[in-house]
């Protein structure tokens, strides 16, 4: 259903640097799917056209989940208290070989369905059979950008399957739907593999999304086998210039972080810190160093298999108070800071930084209305820290537009039958962690 | 109401060591608040009194809030991105001037809705005017164990006036209301009064429960002042001895460890994560090594002044994966040892080992059911690991019952009107942080 106008809502207003404020009473008109005005409400305004009612609810921008892989959902709590070594090559790449296109799309449509419901209006990913996951964002009028996932170990033909895949994607036409080249990692892919990619990247005007020093032991064995960091081969091989999300970095190091600088415009990194704390990982994601250089960061959730929800508020919190401990300085990010990655900084990583991300005449609007009325959110001293540490998305976000279509109301699901979604996931789960078939789709030994 | 049986739920069972598991198609009966037989469900076998159908849902032992000061939920969000110092000296001292006993018992009331709507029947407060938090809990129907806070500042009549508390507390004559000692801390009460504190305790048979070592700064300069460490201070006086309930312990160093060992049938530690990462302390609780010594460990959300929760799923996921993170290793702790700390560990704390913190015949009826069936729990490969990682507490409690009673059903509040709590909340929010009138409860410098 097409919005016409949010009628009486709070707007937070997240600029492009200092403070996060709120403007009450205001009304936001939608013109063909785009922002046309935010001004002080008129209650007694004629309107033609859909209203949404938005007395007492907060409208912020639409979260940007910045990294996952939407249809691992069907592997939630199928790795539980593993070391990272276990969780790929015990638990999640032998359960891989069981995936197949209609597992990856019943399993991207309950990811689609969770994150539209927690406030999640555009996603990032990257797995394998991703034009389904295309199929299932259109499905569900999500935005999306997709990077079918290659391996080295999978030939020339591996890659060139993985490029065909983006074109898949890309001849739906579907504006909300883009791809991005997704090699795996600078660990699973040569550098003659990235190096074509970097260079197709170019030639077809799209963006690359690989994981790069997920963690500090990767960076070390990096420099042990190569003499350079993860991020130098990205740079050498051309995928920063290319411009690129970087999952994870937690083992950038400081003179990556120069490297990454030069490259700011195009190139920037996904933090999904809940799983660095369950996979014992020590740093993070160095998100106060990277900002500091002016390196966009974004909010990410990673799969549902390490993460076990795609609660982008959620990610949120966790790089608040993750990058306060890490750098011993409470005020090192603040609450406006982190409200400004999970929604201008995811927006900016996936090139959209101009299109979404912000509530501003112009952007398209994908806007979220959250409910700040429940008792663990009283009293409201302050919106933007109840919305960052008290607010729990699966109660408190009411109503969800994407490009201007109302795609949860009241917090149900308008675009596709959830009941329908959840028996389809529950008849392919066990299936899906079957481990009889043997076999594995890939080693890790980074 | 009293219910005589919850029919067909599943059952968490947490057993004093080892793995969870869980029962399903389960029969709980309850016997004058008490559980009287817990068995395969017969669907058609007649009851005589109050049915409640747990058809599709988990039962779960009541959660314990193992340290709070409740009615500081008036103060949530109103001191964000700041120091500990500035926490203490330039917010929340000077705030708190703007106590009083119908503001107390207002904020207590919020804290225990939000308490049970969360799952949370059972809370171990520290607080001023703590007979009105005694006379909310009361009204809630909520668990508690409440300790009156004195400073040394206040002097002799200070220090009689909380014992005084206690004693209001302990006529009121209700079973589910206890009460503690409560100096604040071994930094604002002298060593004689803590001495004092020690031995009243002792004589009157109580706990008691106070801030020790709150983060390595105080150990630093109380090895620095006294050539010894916060507990050891807290031994010397007799306070690890009388049975205690130590908050916090970021600046628990090993030797002490080996001390709190020597009291272990008595004396535990609260910890409350979520607000150690957001005031950057580093250590966090050594939850691990103070497990491994045999050492009781709770969870808590100390006050939503610093947590701006009183969600103990949620802080029992700080534990998990902060403890895991700290330890540098993934399997540090594992989902079953984090669920009993949130449940056993909570009420062995407290005194209540034997009688609540498991779902076992004998036991008081303080029970949780817990549904899993939203989105962001499907599939369900794991129940335990869905509830401490992807549970979201204010969308998926969904009802409560203490010492048999229900007081939340179908995630309303049955015990009082929650709109009318959350009206005298509002009424009051803005005096509550009004810094006019000046002045300061305590000043910070440990």
């Amino acid at each position: 259903m097409a919005v016409r106008l949010i009628r009486d809502c709070s707007v937070l207003v997240v600029p492009e640097t200092g403070e996060v404020t709120v403007a009450e009473h205001q009304d936001i008109e939608i013109t063909e799917g785009a922002i046309t005005a935010i001004r002080d409400t008129t209650p007694d305004a004629p309107v033609e056209g859909e209203v949404v009612d938005g007395t007492g609810l907060l409208a912020i921008p639409g979260l940007t989940n910045s990294h996952t892989h939407t249809p691992m959902v069907m592997f939630r709590g199928a790795a539980e208290d593993v070391s990272v070594e276990d969780w790929f090559n015990v638990r999640i790449w032998p359960m891989e070989v069981n995936l197949t296109p209609e597992r990856v799309r019943v399993g991207a449509r309950l990811a689609c369905a969770e994150m539209l419901l927690s406030g999640v209006t555009a996603f990032v990913d990257h797995y394998f059979y991703a034009d389904q996951i295309a199929l299932a964002a259109q499905e569900l009028g999500i935005r999306a950008d997709i990077a079918p996932t290659y391996f080295s170990s999978s030939g020339a033909e591996g890659r060139a399957a993985a490029f065909d895949d983006v074109e898949r994607i890309l001849a739906m036409g579907d504006p909300r739907i883009r791809a991005s080249l997704g090699p795996h990692s600078t660990y699973t892919v040569s550098e003659d593999d990235l190096r074509i990619t970097a260079d197709h990247a170019r030639d077809r005007g799209l963006k690359v999304h690989l994981h790069v020093a997920e963690n500090m032991d990767q960076t070390r064995s990096s420099l042990d086998r190569l003499g350079v960091t993860p991020i130098q081969v990205a740079e050498r091989t051309g995928v920063l210039d290319a411009g690129t999300v970087i999952a994870h970095g937690c083992g950038i190091t400081a003179p990556d972080i120069d490297i990454l600088a030069g490259y700011a415009d195009r190139t920037g990194v996904a933090s999904c810190p809940k799983g660095y704390f369950k996979h014992a990982l020590d740093p993070i994601t160095p998100v106060k160093p990277l900002l500091d250089a002016g390196v966009t960061v974004g909010a990410g959730t990673d799969g549902a298999a390490s993460n076990n929800t795609l609660d982008v508020l959620e990610a949120m919190q966790f790089i608040a108070l993750g990058t306060k401990q890490q750098e011993h300085d409470a005020l090192a990010v603040t609450t406006s800071d982190v409200l400004r990655i999970g929604t201008r900084g995811g927006s900016r990583l996936t090139g959209l930084g101009d299109r979404t991300g912000a509530l501003e005449v112009g952007r398209r609007a994908d806007i979220v209305l959250v409910d700040l009325s429940g008792v663990h959110c009283r009293p409201v001293h302050d919106p933007r820290a109840a919305l960052l540490y008290s607010v729990r998305s699966t109660s408190d976000v009411h109503s969800v537009l994407v490009d201007g279509e109302l795609v949860v109301a009241d917090r149900q699901l308008l675009t596709y039958d959830l009941g329908e979604i959840l028996t389809d996931a529950d008849a392919i789960a066990a299936d899906l962690v079957d481990l009889s078939r043997g076999g594995s789709i890939q080693n890790y030994a980074p």
